[in-house]
């Protein structure tokens, strides 16, 4: 097989003066009357390299005709580059067109607009921006792994289909085999028919399954897709998306607060150690500054203050808010940006007000707040969302008894409380957040290969 | 925080006369006037560690009363064991009950059916059985991961709710918002009105898309959940499943052959290194002979024959077939288990009758064939399928066409092919028949935590 430019640049010394064959893609072609410059990308890195050949090459007239974003394999020797002796480039012994590209090609070398790329999602990896975007994808998903399985996490893969509606975060897609024509002109619905006997949904969250795991391995974490059928056009709304959602034993509010700084830690470093040519390209064109915040934030210590403290806080601010700080409240876009600019760094705000959070948090001795944290971050906003879980079985019935959840459904979770239930913790962190923090590019449909979102279902 | 019995078990001479703390569970509990014996477990690691008190302890009577499955803190010095000095044991210090366990524990220490297990499914992992499955499907699952991530493949998350129904790999769930109960009292069906404003499905396979990735990339896979609304109530069916899809850019069926014999071989060594007990414990309990076989696998070198070649091995063979084999036809799986029999190991079998195959794999030049390949394994029949993919958009067109499919929906995958298309191959591997494979269990669902199968969707 041909090498990847890959390697060659990891390895730029041993290649140097060799010759070896390569295959990829055109991404620019220019041509003059004794040589020709091609832009050559085989995608398995950020940068390109500059593939030189001359009219020696018998077929010159015919490689001077090659089209931009056409597949070729080229046969040449590694050299240094001319215009900097740092870099290679190639001299070519032979160029051979593997497929053509037609005219109306979308991709050609100027700048497209996101919206524009967006229309044409398929072949937007073959931009800088986009190939960038979603190598750090991989990447930062590759470093998720690696940080858990490396501590003994067990990975585990919550179930996506659902018939349980309990957790509450939000609207949720309904997954049927029922012929709804059929319902149509029957006019009535059968669940007894559908697939599994019952009403099925996608579900919002592996968490509740993942705490039976944590409760059998100590330490475990999903890495999976979440859905919500929320029907939101925002910046960072898809209703399709992968979520993060480690869970741990024997850990309490602020041990799960040390592993979550980690983490973060661990995989921002990963990213800005194995992808500079992404960073450094986000940093010139995407968002100034962008490897300073990344660089900050691992050496940062993060803040950690009770909500209550955050609202007198904002309460104390000398600023005109729109939405006016409330103990017992929740907080707005506005307040977070405030609190991170407060501190100058990430906050973990904790013990939260009991009434806006998940029925499953830990109640605190006061009566009125859960051991609850969310991690707000300098210009990014909420990235993760953990708590300490209520391990009292009576506190958690009665709690679903206040919220008139029912109860009976969820028996086996409410059995981990009897069957050598322990303090433990876990938290949340929306892939997609991390990645638009890591890219600084600001729409989630720019991050997810095929997003999806109302009225969008492409691919 | 506590310390892992993963992380004594691997450092013993680091531990050994020191004192640790341990969280964890009672797996059982034998008592005596002067000593109690509690066979602790926290799910890190397969092994136990023999927890050893004695009534000079304050709580001694109290200790002696913890029941199987109580969370349990412990604090003692790690030494060699009495029975065993190649072993560890504790001698202990305290012992604090963090939850107990009510009599009505279903894991209790006896042999359990599986299928008792799956009706507990939430605790199963508290056996030694599910202990060990569900950590090998984590490891397995890491090793994937890190084959294509090393060779620098960019992990490609595919789209899971589509709205493309052409693969025709089976029959789809529908993912609607639309209400059911107003479509029976209405009488009529507005899909303009539904989430995407048309019908929606949940995915059977990423690999369309991630062609578009490997196009890009050069290299790409998917690991994700993927769904088949089959009504099949058998050992080897769940309606929702994990598949490996890679896809490989200037790559043809050789090739696709070598990768996919080289990344079975490294997930296979992998597992072999990393989880020791689980696989010896497997081999002594579910499947003898299973380390035998996987080693043999490993050091194996695949046969590569095509589909005609075999037909007339089974044609000639002295059997009496309950399915006569043919050409031009599918095999059973009694075809399956001779021919690897046969040769006495794992057997590519390729080019493949075309009427048989998808529409997306590489017409032959005989006009009657595909460049398509299954694996066979012995004992465990087709573990992965792959295919060149046709690179020629009029030969897909053609195909797609004399099959009644829809090309208009499909015009990005067909567009793949005037935009700088080339040869390119790839190949699908459901996790679960991994999963089958390495540890012997034979039933689908006691590889998956929370099997989806028809009629049953619980947790």
């Amino acid at each position: 097989m041909s090498i990847d430019l890959r390697d060659i640049f990891k390895n730029k010394d041993e290649y140097l003066n060799k010759e070896v064959t390569i295959q990829g893609w055109i991404r620019n072609h220019r041509k003059q009357k004794e040589f020709g410059f091609i832009d050559f990308s085989d995608g398995t890195c950020f940068k390109h390299l500059q593939v030189v050949y001359d009219n020696k090459l018998s077929n010159f007239a015919d490689i001077t005709k090659l089209r931009i974003g056409s597949a070729i394999t080229v046969i040449g020797k590694i050299t240094p580059s001319l215009k900097n002796s740092d870099d290679v480039e190639m001299q070519t012994t032979s160029v051979t067109l593997e497929g053509d590209c037609d005219e109306d090609f979308p991709i050609q070398p100027k700048r497209h607009t996101r919206e524009f790329l967006r229309e044409v999602a398929y072949l937007r990896p073959r931009t800088n921006l986009f190939n960038a975007v979603f190598r750090v994808r991989s990447v930062a998903a590759h470093a998720i792994h690696e940080y858990f399985q490396d501590r003994g996490y067990v990975y585990f893969h919550a179930p996506l289909i659902t018939a349980s509606d309990c957790e509450g975060a939000g609207e949720m897609f309904q997954v049927t085999t029922l012929d709804l024509d059929k319902i149509a002109s029957l006019g009535k619905v059968d669940y007894s028919k559908d697939f599994f006997g019952k009403h099925a949904s996608l579900t919002v969250s592996g968490q509740l399954e993942a705490e039976t795991w944590a409760l059998s391995y100590k330490k475990t974490y999903t890495f999976g897709p979440t859905f919500r059928a929320e029907n939101s056009n925002t910046k960072t709304h898809a209703n399709e998306f992968w979520m993060i959602e480690p869970e741990i034993a024997f850990c309490d509010l602020e041990e799960d607060m040390n592993i979550m700084e980690d983490m973060l830690k661990y995989v921002v470093k990963y990213v800005l150690d194995a992808c500079p040519d992404e960073i450094a390209f986000f940093d010139s064109f995407v968002e100034k500054g962008l490897k300073d915040k990344l660089v900050k934030l691992i050496n940062s210590e993060f803040v950690r203050i009770d909500h209550e403290e955050v609202i007198r806080i904002l309460k104390e601010a000398d600023v005109k808010w729109e939405f006016p700080p409330e103990y017992g409240e929740d907080i707005a876009k506005e307040h977070e940006k405030y609190i991170t600019e407060y501190f100058n760094g990430p906050v973990f705000i904790k013990n939260w007000p009991k009434d806006i959070k998940a029925f499953y948090m830990k109640q605190n001795p006061d009566g009125k707040t859960v051991a609850a944290v969310d991690l707000e971050v300098p210009g990014a906003g909420e990235l993760m969302g953990g708590s300490q879980r209520e391990e009292s079985y009576d506190k958690l019935i009665k709690r679903m008894d206040e919220l008139k959840m029912d109860s009976a459904s969820l028996d086996w979770y409410l059995n981990l409380r009897r069957y050598g239930g322990c303090v433990h913790s876990g938290f949340g962190m929306g892939f997609e957040r991390l990645l638009i923090y890591l890219t600084g590019v600001e729409n989630i449909r720019d991050v997810i290969p095929y997003p999806r979102t109302p009225n969008n279902c492409d691919y």
